[in-house]
């Protein structure tokens, strides 16, 4: 997703001391992390031993949805509102630890769950990053 | 949208101490705000002073898709993890409480930021209802 | 959700020859059915027998995901363009008549599915009284 | 998102004759026009001109919902069903080549929006060759 930073780049008006190759990682790992953790669930759906993947599917689904909501707020920069930013970070890094955690218990048996976690910490860590260079 | 306490009521495993009405009225608001902040987003580009009202356009979408993605959680109960219940409820929180207080402001001119104030107000309250009834 | 048709009310432009009561209807269903089918998904997530139902929790989240993004097109009126909403009422109509069909299988066994399957029987004849009223 | 292709790749049951190298590169395209067009409503937002680009910042809008659609839907292979893949995969099409229009429109004078029209442009070629290999 080049298109991110080209996206950042063509923006209108000033971005502030926002620090852009954060912004740019962070929005790029939570739509990656949207689509792992969608397929994710679904392939959790197909495993024969779905009964023991329940909670993976849902997690997966309020990760799915949490980093999207999350990657459509971090791509808007018009009237800028530096609470609303950390509380959906906030959000993001309990969405992504949680399903993290929880494809890690399946990862050595289930490659989806393996891909699916490193996605989740990438975005986790994205976020905490983008966090951190907020300030208060 | 009386399907919301339909659904819950017919959830086959036991739901814990949450407290149902207001998890009922919870996820009615956002579900409600999400399409109110749509259209308010859309009714303020259509104003002949659209240029006025672009924080209020931002505001919005923020707040739908955020409403958007709460009202999901909320309707999932299995492998329930209230931390991340709690994350999402405080994230909406901050978007009704910006995108209602921006609305306002406009309220007195424009008769759909006055329904759309009122809607994420209602949302937010819900979501304080809920988040207070969650405990720590 | 009686706040879809006060948002309708203050749009400030005109809305042509649109059907305004099957259009509020059609929004109104559009989101009911969003959350019957996430809460439906979930709910056959945490049925015992899980396993029968992979293909319903599917059905139901290509539900959710359209409905969702049919009513917030919906609820759009600047630059309206026909061939375009007729496109997201053939797919809603689509996926409503799948998952009504797959959670109709299930409707004597779980009350989840026989409300969900209720509520895409409504969303999909809304959509095609919509989709009838815009004419070619 | 080289994750696309490894979240396929450990899906645990067979796809059927699916194309998986346009599949892949659907998914991808879909996730990517989700994010230009969010970011373009955003930009064209914070214009000087923004009363002349209401209706791309809707349009954005509605590309956005039905390419963020199409991606979950396209990223799930339980229980396939080639009619709901055709439906979404028109409507993205369709909402593709609207946004895509509408933005080159304004190409020449703002950068976001040869970007995001550019970006509609291969969503809408993926769409299409994928929906070529699914057959009636």
């Amino acid at each position: 997703m080049d298109t991110v930073k080209a996206m950042l780049d063509s923006y209108p008006k000033d971005l502030g001391d926002l620090d852009r190759a954060r912004l740019v990682a962070c929005i790029q790992a939570c739509y990656e992390c949207t689509q792992t953790c969608a397929a994710c669930a679904d392939a959790c759906l197909s495993e024969d031993m779905v009964a023991d993947l329940v909670k993976c599917v849902r997690t997966n689904l309020d990760c799915a949805d949490i980093c999207a909501a999350t990657g459509s707020v971090l791509s808007r920069h018009t009237g800028y509102d530096a609470n609303l930013t950390r509380a959906i970070l906030e959000a993001c890094i309990a969405a992504c630890k949680a399903c993290g955690d929880e494809c890690e218990r399946h990862a050595s048996m289930h490659e989806h769950c393996r891909v699916c976690a490193e996605s989740c910490r990438r975005c986790e860590q994205a976020c905490r990053d983008l966090l951190d260079s907020i300030g208060q």
